[in-house]
């Protein structure tokens, strides 16, 4: 058998040679529209990949979900070795407003360095690095160093609606020893990062009514009660102004940090004064103290993202509104879970003003993989392989992603490894992708397969 | 000398014989539209009222303020006998919306007994039931039975930005015992009213800055302050949920009712079941069990008049705000001035929030005279004589009028004595004046002449 950092090499040296092509197809796929909040093109690109991955040797189909369909391909011929399911979505956000692009989002366009589409770093320059990078490995060896299956998303732009459950039908054809996600970016440095976790998050929102209608603070104030200060007072229960989020039982769940997960944040890089200088920010939020990216990652957060009721115009006017309303997002962190943590607001909200009506809206489980999974070597060995620097490595992300679906309705560690510029622009005008970047991709991607074929299956 | 009943009684029979005439002359002066608001006609109807005054015996002038003029007269030709101010305004509410007017608003339609024109109850009718009653006195017996000092405003209904101003400026020319203002409903039982006091109003606005930008609440949650927050906690310790006011000092200038004021409260009627079905309210405000007429006349009240910050739309965003407003009232009690609350108040935050802005807004003083003045008893029985029914005594109003004027400027006391029906609709389409109420409006202004000329004057 040939010597694996040999293999490797030689599928390096096939994609450097390979560049342009690998541009110009990059190019081709980016023209095709698969904007899935309108329902554009979605069918024609997913048609698109199962034909290319069946071109380079994969079995491949369409799955509908009760939407846009998922696409699933597999590469079964690495048996004894571990499988690795690559997820990806081919959908992309709409372009608006287009006149602020400086090259139409579907002519794809070089310039300085950058390939300026919609999609291009979010998510097709991603998923199609992973791609060329399957390719490469077929092209030079005829097989891939470990079983692969990849999974395209056509609806991660309106909010993964199906995937939780896709997954858990599909859990047979999906079963995998890790996954790993090629979405968002680099280090603003440029170093690449693997991220083991992200925060949940559950959303609500709470509706105070007074009286049928406004009065006159003079005629009524001190004896129509007013729904903006039953909710002032009902949210001064929740979260004490010394930051500790107050509702009942709402840490009952958290797991604190490894200490591992607490040693690797405090080794990220930051510049919190240039920070504070670019938020126009004087001092962090409550509580005080609290190292920056463990508030990020270790801890549940309670955001009001709006607060409204009464009057808004200007001056003064003396009214006694008669209804209002807040909606807040709670970030959650392991193991808490959106269901159990509405539960408990709701019960808090019950005890507290069982006036005030609470509507449970929007929730995503949170996700975190152990940063001593036997996979976590593999991926930092083949990111150092591709791009010649060691990774950062992220406990978790402040913000949500459905790797819930993969950690724990599959039960399997799940990986972040972007492959994108941190000034990619995504949902924004001018999406990009730096071209060293998607170069630097397939390397890794390929360089994955490589590092992730020398470990033994979770299962073995 | 004649018996003063037998000399009002002959008044009263003069007015009985000219009703119609009466009506006919109202109809003629609201006619003409004095809409402060848009110095539409205010010019016209100021000059026209002088010479009206003049031709009943008065002497009268405008009197230019900064903005629209003052119309001032007197009689005084009873020495010995108290002089009354009486204040009206001759300004009126824009009648928009116009489509909402059965007859338009400066056609004066009679239907079902009442009079329909803007102004009719606000306040021409009855500043004008005020100058017909003076009219009578003098056609039928050549004299007052006191003196008399008219004030009529035009600049009511856009805030008496320059009342303060005036009788500050004018205290020798406004001199007199006491002040008595023909405005508002009376009782919606029929009944009479005089109003002894009213609260003051201090309003204000606090805004919280965060970053420099609305942020992701994944990505910043935790890390970058929320204003709406900063606002609930600055908030939360403004007013406890038990109801009490917890500005540091707020307090401390409130003189408590009177056991005469309490007990003229406690007498109101009162159908709290009524008024609980007609605001849909299942409870009143805290405190609980405070009585009602208390927690509009002896406290002052810390109303939210509106609070806005962050996402307003349909379902969930995951926003963090970087800036929230709130804007607030404080309804003022007797001593309370606007000034030294609202230094309380900048004080507060500048203690709990100090990054918060605090904008002092609108501020009028409250108002209150005693239930024992001399006047209140003459007052009393000239409301008896005109209307055959006692008065409802009301320490307070629970709402603002400029009536510290009289009480702190010219320290005379004041009286509010309303001619207008109850659903006068006031500041609304279809303003109207009960006819039997405008016709007992003008029985009332000669019946108090008739009484306080039999007072001693406060100076006496």
């Amino acid at each position: 058998m040939t010597d694996p950092d040999d293999a490797l090499a030689r599928v390096f040296a096939h994609l450097a040679a390979g560049e342009e092509r690998a541009l110009a197809r990059l190019i081709e796929y980016l023209r095709h529209p698969s904007i899935s909040a309108q329902n554009v093109g979605i069918a024609e690109v997913a048609a698109l990949l199962v034909r290319l991955l069946r071109d380079i040797g994969l079995q491949a189909e369409t799955v509908p979900t009760a939407n846009h369909p998922m696409v699933l391909a597999r590469w079964d011929g690495a048996p004894g070795a571990p499988t690795v399911l690559l997820y990806g979505h081919y959908d992309v956000q709409p372009p608006d407003p287009l006149d602020a692009w400086i090259s139409p989002p579907f002519t794809p366009t070089i310039r300085d360095g950058r390939l300026y589409a919609r999609g291009a770093g979010d998510n097709k320059g991603q998923h199609f690095a992973q791609i060329l990078a399957i390719e490469a490995h077929l092209a030079v060896h005829g097989r891939l160093p470990c079983n692969v299956v990849l999974l395209l998303e056509g609806e991660e732009e309106i909010g993964s609606p199906h995937i939780a459950e896709f997954v858990g039908t599909h859990r047979d054809r999906l079963r995998a020893d890790l996954a790993i996600t090629a979405d968002g970016p680099l280090h603003p440095s440029g170093r690449p990062t693997v991220i083991f976790g992200v925060r949940g998050v559950a959303s609500f929102e709470l509706r105070a009514r007074g009286a049928a209608r406004d009065l006159h603070s003079g005629n009524f104030g001190g004896v129509a009660p007013n729904p903006l200060w039953r909710l002032v007072h009902l949210l001064a229960t929740m979260k004490a102004p010394d930051g500790t989020i107050t509702i009942d039982g709402l840490h009952d769940a958290v797991i604190p940090p490894t200490n591992a997960e607490r040693a690797a944040a405090a080794e990220l890089p930051l510049d919190l004064d240039a920070l504070r200088r670019e938020l126009g920010l004087s001092e962090l939020d409550a509580p005080a103290g609290r190292p920056f990216y463990e508030r990020l990652m270790f801890h549940p957060t309670l955001t009001i993202n709006g607060m409204h009721g009464g009057y808004a115009g200007p001056g003064s006017k003396t009214v006694l509104p008669h209804e209002a309303f807040v909606k807040c997002d709670i970030r959650l962190v392991r193991a808490q879970t959106p269901a159990d943590v509405l539960a408990k607001v709701a019960a808090h909200v019950a005890r507290h003003a069982p006036d005030v009506e609470f509507v449970p809206m929007h929730g995503m489980e949170p996700s975190r993989t152990p940063m001593d999974s036997p996979f976590a070597a593999p991926i930092r060995t083949a990111i150092i392989a591709a791009h010649a620097t060691a990774p950062l490595l992220f406990p978790s992300l402040g913000g949500s992603l459905p790797d819930y679906v993969f950690t724990r309705i599959l039960g399997i560690p799940a990986f972040v490894v972007p492959y994108a510029n941190a000034d990619e622009a995504n949902h924004a005008p001018n999406e990009n992708i730096r071209l060293d970047c998607f170069f630097a991709g397939i390397r890794t991607g390929a360089a994955l397969l490589s590092h992730l074929g020398r470990a033994a299956p979770a299962s073995g």
